[in-house]
């Protein structure tokens, strides 16, 4: 099962049929496929398919409803993207946090990010119905992201969330991590060898070097070259 | 200083001004205003100024330049954004790896972003100059993100890396470009001594040790402490 499909996108009374377009654009390049829309100024619309590229797939399964209410039918949970000052409390959550949680609930259920119309964005009711608020971090003095565009920053965080880590984890085949405390061990015994670290006084040195690297989240290859190097310091 | 003006976006070659002023929006949503173009097929022209909403003075400030070469004046890294597959070694980086490099380097010096033009992407010629091949995760069935929405991905990420974690960042006190250099340079002196590595057959063992502790995003006192053991290897 593709956690994606468990994941619709909700666009409000969007203006300008081309941003419909852009946006199913926009999800299809992340593996989204649910387009809903609650009452849009124009659809469909040529502008529509124009700016959809090769999504027209996304735009001929659009689901078109009168309420948000109804567009929400059967959501778990339920996020409102939203810009504006005076609801961001907070408890607004990162579009990278918004990913996490919609993709947990996606296991098993279904989970929806609404979007708000061109100009005044959600309404007061349409933010109600939403369990969560997230918004996209911006430059405050000019944070009006084009509609399409903030879609494309909250499918792309899904679907890193979702299908990136799994390929960039096969691609760069990460140390296990017996491979990994393998070499701490050496690490440890190889700076105890050169006097840099007194076992009598081993302070935060080894618990220090062992945050760096988890940062980097070591390669196997890397643990390779780093074990190697250790070995040319004890023979030297 | 603002290190996201350390940063520069260049389009090459692009086909559709309305790209050009969406992404000079995606840029100033952001925090980022300085955009190059490469021998744009139509610029200036009414509809960059209609995409470009209130971002009109970024498009007043582009540079445009007949070549790459040009466009790339005072950068120390040069990071190209491609989608073909066949330059997807295993080298090429995320956007959040590449706003994380960028951002290093933006410390004290000049990066650029380098995007192709929307049919064919970068040439050979143009990706020759770049150091590093960044990869935007997609789709493999669709995977033509629009161009501006792929402005927007990289510019998200780098205002996310630069603004957002302000308070973690000042708490970890990263290493400057030039303390980062510093301890390379060290550490590539004491791989000869020991015999690790041989300065007539170097292969790409610095850069892979660099890719590593880029990852990191080394903090000054690591820097510190790894200096602290080079300088105990070369004693022992």
């Amino acid at each position: 099962m593709n956690k994606l499909d468990h994941i619709r996108i909700v666009l409000c009374q969007t203006s300008h049929p081309g941003n419909i377009g852009a946006a199913a654009r926009a999800m299809k390049t992340m593996g989204l496929s649910r387009l809903y829309l609650v009452r849009p100024r124009k659809f469909p619309h040529a502008e529509s398919y124009a700016m959809a590229s090769g999504a027209t797939d996304v735009l001929e399964n659009i689901v078109v409803c009168e309420t948000l209410e109804q567009a929400l039918q059967g959501c778990s949970l339920v996020i409102g993207l939203t810009a504006r000052k005076r609801e961001l409390s907070h408890d607004a959550i990162s579009p990278r946090e918004a990913a996490a949680e919609a993709l947990v609930i996606a296991t098993s259920q279904e989970a929806a990010l609404v979007f708000g119309g061109e100009t005044s964005g959600l309404s007061n009711e349409e933010l109600i119905l939403c369990q969560r608020l997230a918004h996209i971090p911006a430059n405050p003095k000019y944070s009006s992201l084009n509609l399409a565009a903030a879609v494309q920053v909250l499918a792309y965080e899904l679907y890193m969330a979702a299908e990136a880590p799994q390929a960039a984890v096969k691609r760069l085949q990460l140390a296990t991590h017996d491979e990994v405390e393998g070499f701490y061990i050496h690490l440890e015994q190889t700076l105890i060898d050169i006097g840099f670290l007194d076992p009598a006084l081993p302070k935060r040195l080894m618990s220090r070097l062992r945050r760096l690297f988890t940062r980097a989240r070591l390669q196997k290859e890397e643990v390779n070259i780093l074990r190697g190097i250790l070995k040319s310091i004890s023979k030297k």
